[in-house]
Formats: structure tokens, C-alpha cells, sequence
């Protein structure tokens, strides 16, 4: 029970929290708990969000696809995450994304009479959740406004950033060079040499179709 | 008093609550009333959100700025509507566009104190401010992923769609042409033939940098 309330502690949603209030809100909730084995999913995209998900251990493999399914993005997310939860109200309550086990994985989960129950009573919760959803509101809004690059390599860059969940670690981008090219109002020729500057930098590899960037905090 | 009732109700915040509770809402939360003189300012970019503006009858001007400065996008606001709910909370509590008086209007206000307030009294309240933020964070989230199109007037459709506020009504961008041509990956030539197809089909006009837009909903 101890290190339950010390890996709680590191969530954002209950960031702030008193220690009394923190034994009381694991004395009162339902928590369930779930253990994920290497490989399995946990949600899927367009699947109904019917309960906030909490990862306490282990890495999760997200996979975002673009509208056309033209090209997809896959990244690792690690303990401790909360999945997606400015999609547990609004319109659109479902995945947006497929959170899949990379490696061994334990969840806590909350029903949302769970959630409405923690929002009714702690003040601390209430605040971290609405802070976490107008962070993500704020940060989105702001993008279209952003002063456009007119570098090839800044344009990959931001596409492939501003399409990420973490702006760190291993990420894979599925796209045939013809359809980057397009998304990047850019020529094919253009593409190819400037992916063939960055692999030659050591920053990313490409296979057919394949764009694997090693650590995308190095991709400036 | 019963004016008021009503009006509240039309808001998306308090949509949904009942007359019980509403009457209970409007007796114990102080309201500020403010009347604004046509081209008076509300509030200007940067300023700090420590109200939450609710904009009970006539109309504001809203001026949204590129992050170089390089264009703006000017639109109207009619009653009723609340200002910027996105920003009360998170990391950037400040507005990001300028509010000014477009006609006599009146506004209803309240500090943060009160809004924790009625966060704390009222389920609906609560839920309603969720589902605001969420659904910004929803729709914004997936823009970057939506399809883009080969044709130079739905890339300008859509370019000016992405950062109105209100996708209807009366909108003016002011632009160089060749910014707006760097904004869309394409030649001056090209933005300038799309411009005047546009005017010609009495969809905008085009003076001197100020593209004015009588309809956006016309606009596809």
C-alpha cells in the first residue's frame, strides 16, 4: 500500500496532494488493478474511454495514424503516465490512439463514478485535472499560429513533433517518401536528401518506408 | 433578475442546471455586471485571465495574432459566449487575442475564487467547464493529423478555418501576399489567381494586404 501511495504521488492528476488526503482518497476509491503482459493492447483507437487509465510501471507502445491512414507515428510512453485524459469528457470520448504493453505492465484504472467522486471531493484533484486538459487545450491552440519554418529539416522536424505525445525518446514513422513529401509541400528529391543528411548525421535511419529517429530530443 | 436567470442559461457553462439550482447559483455568487462602450477593449493578448468574462448581449471584435506578427485574423463574438474558458487554468493563464467592444455589450464576470466556488457546489457547473476544455483539447489534438489537400483554395479555406474562432461569419485576414503564399507553400502567382477566382465569385474581397471575408460559412 505504501509504494501505491508513493507512485500516486508522481501522477500529474494527484501532483499536490496531502498525505492525509492521499490515505483517504486510497482508503475510499475503487482502484482497480491491472497487470498487462509484453505485447498485449490495452486500448485501441476509437475504443470508448470508460475508464481513466494510470500507468504505475513499465513502457507502453502508442501507435497515432493520421486521418487518410496514410502514415503512422509509434512512440514509447513510460511509468508514470495517465492515458489520454482529455478525451474522459467532451464530445469525443474515445481513444485516439493504440496504447499497446511493450514490455510487463501495471495499471491502475478508474471508473469515471470514481473520477466524478474525486472531483467532487479534493479540491487537488479537481485543479490537476482541469489544469491538464487547458494545458493540452493551450499548447494545441497555439500551434496554428506558430511562425512556419523555411527549412526542409525544421519542417521535418515540426512535422514529426508537433504530431509526438513526448518530445524525447525512440520514434518511428511509417510513411512512404512520396506521401512525406506531400505532407511537407516538398518536392521527393528534396525529401530523400535532406533524410539522407540527417542519416548520415547518425540522428535517424530509413529503411523502406520506415523513418526511425533514436532519440528525438537530439533532432533539431 | 429573471432576465438574468435566462441568459445564464443560454451559456455553455450553465446549460443543463436546473431552476432550482440556478436560482441558488445567482443568489450566493457574486457576479460583477459590466457595461462596454462600442470600440472600448475587454482585454488584450498577454493579459492575465483572473476573470472568467461572460458576454451576455452585443457583439465583440476579436484580433488573433501570428507569434511573428506577420498577419492577423479579425472576427466578431456575439452574445452569448465566454471568453477564452481554456485559459482560466493550466500553464498559460493569459489571454492569447484581443477583445474589444464591437457594440454596446454586457458582461457578466467572476474572480477565480468564485469560479472554485461554483466548481466545488456544482456538478453541472463542473461538467460543463470539463467538457469545454476537453472538447478544445479534442478537436485541436486532431488537427495535425487530418487530411491535407492538394488544392491551393482548400489549403487557403482551410488555413484561415484553423485559427477562427467561430468557423461563420464575418472574418478579415490581413496578409502580405507573400506571406500568405510562404503560409501555403505556394507561389505569389498562384495565391494571387486563387484570390481573385475567389473575389470574382463574390466569396471575398481583396484590397491592399486585407482580405475580407463577408461569409466564412460560404467560404468552401
Amino acid at each position: 500500500m505504501l509504494q501505491l501511495y508513493d507512485k500516486l504521488l508522481e501522477l500529474p492528476l494527484f501532483i499536490g496532494i496531502s498525505t492525509d488526503e492521499l490515505s483517504d482518497i486510497v482508503g475510499q476509491t475503487k482502484f482497480s488493478f491491472h497487470k498487462l503482459a509484453a505485447d498485449k493492447p490495452l486500448v485501441s483507437k476509437e475504443e470508448k474511454c470508460t475508464q481513466l487509465f494510470f500507468l504505475m510501471s513499465g513502457t507502453l507502445r502508442v501507435v497515432s495514424y493520421a486521418d487518410s491512414h496514410r502514415y503512422r507515428i509509434e512512440e514509447e510512453l513510460s511509468a508514470p503516465a495517465v492515458i489520454q485524459p482529455e478525451h474522459f469528457f467532451g464530445l469525443m470520448q474515445r481513444y485516439t490512439k493504440d496504447f499497446t504493453a511493450q514490455t510487463d505492465c501495471s495499471l491502475l484504472s478508474l471508473d469515471k463514478s470514481e473520477v466524478l467522486r474525486l472531483l467532487d471531493n479534493y479540491l487537488i484533484f479537481r485543479l490537476n485535472l482541469l489544469n491538464c486538459i487547458s494545458m493540452q487545450a493551450q499548447r494545441m491552440g497555439r500551434i496554428p499560429w506558430r511562425q512556419q519554418s523555411d527549412d526542409i529539416r525544421q519542417q521535418f522536424v515540426s512535422f514529426l513533433r508537433l504530431r509526438c505525445l513526448t518530445q524525447a525518446g525512440h520514434k518511428v514513422l511509417r510513411i512512404k517518401m512520396e506521401d512525406l513529401a506531400h505532407e511537407l509541400h516538398q518536392s521527393r528529391l528534396n525529401i530523400s536528401r535532406m533524410l539522407n543528411d540527417l542519416q548520415c548525421e547518425g540522428l535517424l535511419t530509413i529503411s523502406r518506408g520506415i523513418i526511425t529517429v533514436p532519440q528525438l530530443e537530439k533532432l533539431r
